[in-house]
């Protein structure tokens, strides 16, 4: 108490002697950051220069599809959104352009890095998730099990026209009791040793692409208790792929079910390279690390209509962006948006170097989605009324990363994914 | 709702002439993660493999200085956090590690990566808030402006004694009436012709260090307006340094007030080389650079020990970590760690390439502090009514960074910071 | 540290005599509450007994309106929503109910309590946002004013009418430019002394219920630059009202513009006892008790529907609800919700005592629709995948609380409102 | 979009013709709120008019203790805190007040209503949780068990002692072991049927007034495997309260252990009237009650001295309370707090009329405790740097509430207990 006394007065003897300078001048009030690193200007689109720790090949990769997004994309979405319409020749184009199955080596695909597959999932996802979704599926989910997984005869049939987009293809493993838990699924496959082929019962539901898909990869449980990939193509007998409808998220692209009464399935069709539920989790977290990139490029677009809109937005005579309110929800969209990306980059190069954990994906597909969403509602917000109408882009985010944080392992899930890696205890399940 | 219908039934069919698999065995019933990357261990102690992106030196530099603080430091941290007592010999121990100054060249200091800085700051940090600060003002208060700013007579006299740690310095920019606007500085530095010195009138508060430190550099305004730095010795007349009392915050640590009542200073103590604020803001981007590091050091510890906690403690039957709610709290940390941490490394090596901008550093400042405070906090809760014994460290670091979160920039300045680095607008005062 | 060793070594002695005792029986291994409350059952529904303290006649009028909107509104919800249909005869059916403008007294009007209206609101907004909507502006932004600003004249002709539902009323106060600030109003009343009549010239935007009103109460500077209230009917020349497509919430009112290119209206439609944003505010204020209620009426639903579903659904070989992240996740809405209708009825009971302040209903505004959002959010989440189809409502709630949380005044306008309150200083502009 | 065209055209046209009216004078420019309610003024310190409910004698009792807290216990805390400093006498004060075991009827206590001991609770908690702690666990932790569950001949002994504060008790249910499990007691009770006394073996901790206590009330497991309680009393062979150092919470209280190492205890000095955890549960309702009041009374302190303190410091040329950030903060405060009391308000009453059920009283505690945290981490922040003194009392109110949301049932035991409350599903336990 003494002390403050003691400086109050000083500090009154001092200001009574000291000539006032004109100290509130606009360079200075504000707590302007200058010093020996003042020379390098700030840019808020990259604000750890995330460009600067890419290859060539990688921002060239990233720069054409870009154009392409942005160009072909960009227009088509608001109508596609608004009357849940997918646009199948997408997948042509991107089919063009090389970007499915990227990472792919042969067989017409591009053999790009999990970098380049990253900033690839990113700049779709900046236009929508559902067309992200699309392109995840047809590579990850699709191509890549195939290609991991799958017979010498299987890819040279599938992979090239998977490649070019001229067939698309969807993923069979979630049920309709078992979301989180795969474990438990219901689907069987039945050998016919008389015929050679698989007879497979069962249903899955919130297929992505599945009412135009070609072909699906369908996991069921075989006789023997191991779960087990089947190709299976539209055409077969009791193989139906029923829509969704009323769907309020990632509406650009189709969702549906596939029903599966007493199919035959020919050998040749199964994928005999894995067995048990590994199969299926290499497929997911090969999708999961596209999520994690690509959740954040929707982050970034939410982010820069939002400060585009506040800066051109007058209220009581200022923008919207003068509010302190407005720069504080901006500066933290910036920040997770930064690190996270920042984490994408240091994943991607480790599953290049194949140092990579699935936690890891984890990890990331969790905290890009779990942010991207805050992310994009907090832009919602920004935009006030406006904010509920498809013109502006923001409310379709908001919707379509509902979705995005909870498929291929919700929020949660992936926290106790992470709980279980952190302690060596799991607790899914109520039994010890 | 038909579709619904259509999926039970056919389910229920399935169902009935499926054989029942056991498929709850502990193997698959959690959502094992394998495939392709299965066969990476993931280490949740470094979740994204920053230590595979240092270098050697870096790793070398690191664990010798852990090694010191863990074995040192921490047995002496319980005690002096209780009564308030700063180990003076703590600086000297470490200027013969040579981690004080670390990244000068020359003088006596190491000339090591800002990297090495960020990463020994983390290290002391694990142990104590505290500490670090006594470090960092060492380092990047009175160090780095003396090298950046001052003449070679000066760097002659003072960097080698202070890089040894032989003589404590401490740093005086803020004001009691004036934390976060540094720019209405009311103290005052007045030329004397005759005698050749400058007499500094005013008062400083909040200074660490302050009450033991041997020299200070104090900022003051002078006759034209401009702010200047200059070195005061104690000793002088006029000088004084009483100490805070009821801090309940870096109690390792001692902070007090800086008081000049006509202290005359030669002028041979002024540091020539920068005027305006650029001067004391270049240091606290420095010292700010090394909170963002050590931040997470103490987040670090945290979780690290709330992990261990819960291990080890049995409630209902059952250690406290395999509850989800637990186990939720520590996939939150290990998350916000990792990608913070990650994001230092960029912008270490960023600094280091010299491509840094200051706003990059309020960024992790902030994110760094924020996260860690709230990590601590968790951490505290997760302890239950153990939390809040000091013999348990975790409470200590979320008094301590209170502090952090606050000094050199709070978390809601560094926000109107990146707020204007985004939009162009200041919203710190009120006039356009 | 003595201590622990001292009590573990007791522990130890304690525990090799005593007898083990079943301790882990159901009844008493978790935190069974006993005592002397023991006698009274929780109800998770009204977990603070709202029910004992409303009168008999609020009980009554609450509950037949209830069984309306579960019957009759619930029903016709998903369709509506999802093909963005206004069912006009709503309004009739609520009419014949006598719940719109049910405070008034008179004119065919309920003349119930506050706490009554703020039941009303609840129940429809359980069913939907967009209903309640289109109920609130007829309640209180077409019959309030009206009734308190309007001629006896006025009041006869238009009250009885629009609470038999058989015309239905808007409120043209936000213009497109000026979404938080009506004070920066644009559109203009001009009197023109021969005809009697005044021209009016403008835009407003974001109008519930705009495309299918009736009439509508508009309000617009006059030239002594002062705001009033006016009667607009269709018909008249000069006045449309295009709707607003690809609106992703509350699409089940509809919501449009009042264009007004030199409308001609005649001096008896001006409410002439009010003048100045008083008008405007007084029934905005009224709208947003009602909205207090409401929210947290579709909160309600939220929760119980992600109750039933975390109860029915089967995961991991127990119920989703069986889940400690499900738990918490229930707490947490319970506990708001609890406290916020407690509040809203002390609000009631204040209103109708003719003691509450402006700023009560901001508060309670604010809080309702931002715990509501929240709230929605979480049960979405706990539905997984199937939490984004209109089938299981959640996702619509989400959507239309978007906007609920924005209009009528924002999140962070109210907070400002609040803060001014608070500190007797304005912050909505940047001059002093 | 051709919407908007049309009308920014419209809008052209008026602004062309309109007169600019001085629109944005001081007193329309912000939203000003007026109308039929502008008459009531509104009071930021009782927000929702509180007082207006309560009845005269309520309203007495507490202006008469908030006029002794305020001018007795006031003065104390500071160094109280500071040196961990019980004033044993604070308990004899306010047993001459009449407000320990304030509810209970005769026995020389004052029999109030629950309202009157929940505003009791809340004036001594606004300025220190550890004197609320003292005042607890003697009136809800030692007398009420007597009183409720003693025979007639140990009320007249202890009651008008322990109303008079004459003798103080403290509770001993907590174990080293079993913080939030109170099932798996160790402590021990054999019966002696020679001597006619139980011999008490065990160890409690963090036991709030153990170390000056004269009397305990220990719960122990008997033979027959059921808990009772027991009166022990300070003197008795083999009965030890060593105090807990370092704790940095509620450091004006003193806690301690308590040692019984084959404690004889009389068995007049049983308590007859209760078996089973729902006596300790049964006394934890009613200390519970008190804290939900009192955690908010500390909240409000931590509010108000925020507002004060940003009021009077100038920054960057304004008050730090005309910014947004802090005018937000205070707003979040302001409803948490209205909302909370209002609520405590409502389970008084109901306690009063024998109409609350137990997990009223968990979902309030965990309310008022979580949110008089987060309200005391954000009125420190306000604080900026002086925030971490104590001379400004808000760090210890972070401080306190640190423990008082932990303990007689941590945050999210509160939430496990709710949530089973809602779904009928304990998940306390990993076992079904």
């Amino acid at each position: 108490m003494a002390l403050r006394t003691a400086a109050t007065r000083l500090l009154s003897n001092t200001q009574k002697c000291a000539a006032i300078t004109a100290s509130r001048a606009q360079g200075t009030a504000a707590p302007a950051q200058k010093g020996s690193m003042s020379k390098v200007a700030f840019n808020w689109r990259d604000a750890l220069d995330l460009e600067g720790q890419l290859t060539e090949e990688e921002v060239m990769i990233r720069d054409s599809f870009r154009n392409y997004c942005q160009e072909k994309l960009m227009p088509r979405i608001l109508m596609a959104n608004r009357h849940e319409h997918f646009h199948r020749e997408i997948v042509s184009e991107m089919g063009e352009l090389g970007v499915l199955g990227p990472t792919i080596k042969g067989y017409g695909c591009a053999g790009t890095s999990y970098v380049a597959y990253g900033l690839i999932a990113r700049e779709v996802e900046r236009v929508d998730s559902g067309y992200r979704s699309v392109m995840s599926v047809q590579s990850s989910l699709v191509m890549h099990p195939i290609n991991a997984y799958g017979t010498e005869a299987q890819k040279e049939k599938y992979l090239p026209r998977l490649a070019r987009g001229e067939i698309l293809g969807c993923f069979g493993l979630t049920e309709p009791n078992h979301g989180s838990d795969p474990s438990s699924m219901e689907t069987r496959a039945k050998y016919n040793p008389s015929s050679g082929t698989f007879t497979l019962n069962g249903a899955k539901t919130w297929i992505t692409n599945s009412p135009v898909a070609d072909i699906a990869v369908v996991w069921a449980r075989c006789e023997d208790g191991r779960v087990r990939g089947f190709i299976l193509e539209r055409g077969m007998k009791g193989f139906a792929t029923p829509k969704i409808e009323g769907k309020f998220s990632l509406r650009a692209s189709a969702t549906g079910m596939i029903l599966m009464d007493e199919v035959e399935v020919p050998q040749e069709n199964l994928l005999p390279n894995v067995s048990g539920l590994a199969g299926p989790f290499g497929c997911l977290n090969n999708a999961r690390y596209g999520i994690a990139w690509g959740a954040l490029g929707a982050a970034e677009f939410c982010f820069h209509a939002a400060r585009q809109y506040t800066l051109d937005r007058i209220q009581f005579g200022v923008p919207l962006a003068r509010n302190q309110l407005m720069q504080k929800k901006m500066a933290d969209m910036l920040t997770e948006i930064t690190v996270g990306l920042q984490s994408c980059l240091a994943l991607g190069r480790l599953i290049d170097e194949k140092k990579a954990a699935p936690e890891m994906i984890s990890m990331l597909k969790r905290n890009s989605c779990g942010k991207a969403l805050d992310i994009a509602r907090q832009a919602r917000d920004m935009l006030g009324g406006n904010g509920i109408a498809d013109e502006y882009h923001i409310i379709r985010h908001v919707m379509n990363l509902e979705a995005v944080n909870t498929y291929e392992g919700t929020h949660d899930i992936h926290a106790l994914i992470l709980g279980r890696a952190i302690t060596g205890l799991q607790s899914f399940t109520v039994g010890k």
